[in-house]
């Protein structure tokens, strides 16, 4: 049998999606959304966290490190992502965090099932219609500390915050937004967040 | 048989939901993404649409007036949106496109299968959670004009250029967005424009 744990932020969905996984006579399935996410990773077990990546609780950025955290002697679960390839930023985010699986949710459902076997190995499991989306992350042009304003300034916090806050000069945060503005391609602030976002880069 | 058309951009999920309906005796089940909704409405000639309210085609308005608008001699079906509480601007135009339907995805999907039979008999269906999100949907602060001014701010748009699209002059644009920041208790524009999309105004 293997442990699956899905998470998803949409109980309807979720126990719809469980439910269906769970006709699978290989498959045992938990599921949680994000929020409890950590401590039903502690309870259940899973071999394989199939986790989906869109996340409402935290405008999009779903907290990918605390389900591959190593914590004791329980043994790192295998990430698999569902996952859209028009959010390039949310890929990348993945790999960043060790993810084995990605699974289009663009595609089939079957795809989820395969995808759950196959990282169930420790093996890779990646959809081709992902590709473009990987190529797309491997270009984001912003740096960590870019990331670190634009994320700060799309939360409304003023450009004079943002310099304390990074302990950074007013100057220097000017010139971090111009960079991220002219490396998005954006018009202005309004409109680099607005892409950023888009691409699942914040 | 009730027709119902499910519209859901996520293709994994909506044929797993899709397959789930279908398994009910008495629904006859039909399945489409928003771009597809409307040739699916006049093809399918559903008696429920069962749609959720998220649609990332459209950075999450969906077109709601497309599924509603009458057609012909073409029956127009009972809206059912699919819904969350914490994004009261959703709902808000759930209400203005005349849908007869409300379920909450926080909720056990049991409850979709009632309210698709409870609007195909041209009743109501609400569910009781969605109380508190229709409570701030009615206490939407901004105006039709200032959502327009606020929505292409939200696009990239400076704002000399949303005075010559909306035929204002700059004064006029610069005391709009100060109306809007104050209304939604923004700290600026950036912060307006959050706030405001996580409600589901924008």
């Amino acid at each position: 049998m293997i442990r699956v744990l899905l998470v998803h932020d949409e109980c309807l969905v979720r126990t719809v999606l469980a439910r269906w996984l769970a006709r699978e006579s290989d498959l045992k399935v938990y599921d949680t959304s994000w929020r409890g996410a950590l401590a039903r990773v502690r309870s259940a077990r899973p071999v394989v966290c199939a986790a989906d990546l869109d996340c409402m609780d935290t405008y999009g950025i779903p907290p990918l490190g605390e389900l591959c955290a190593p914590g004791g002697d329980r043994p790192v679960p295998h990430l698999l992502v569902l996952a859209s390839g028009n959010r390039p930023g949310l890929l990348k985010r993945a790999l960043e965090a060790g993810a084995l699986g990605y699974v289009d949710k663009a595609g089939p459902p079957e795809q989820l099932l395969d995808g759950i076997r196959t990282v169930a190995q420790g093996e890779r499991f990646i959809n081709d219609s992902l590709g473009f989306g990987f190529l797309k992350a491997a270009q984001m042009p912003l740096t960590r500390r870019e990331l670190s304003v634009l994320s700060l300034a799309a939360e409304g916090v003023s450009m004079a915050e943002i310099a304390g806050r990074l302990h950074l000069s007013h100057g220097t945060v000017r010139n971090y937004m111009a960079a991220i503005t002219r490396k998005t391609g954006a018009r202005n602030r309004i409109d680099a967040i607005r892409i950023s976002r888009g691409q699942g880069w914040l």
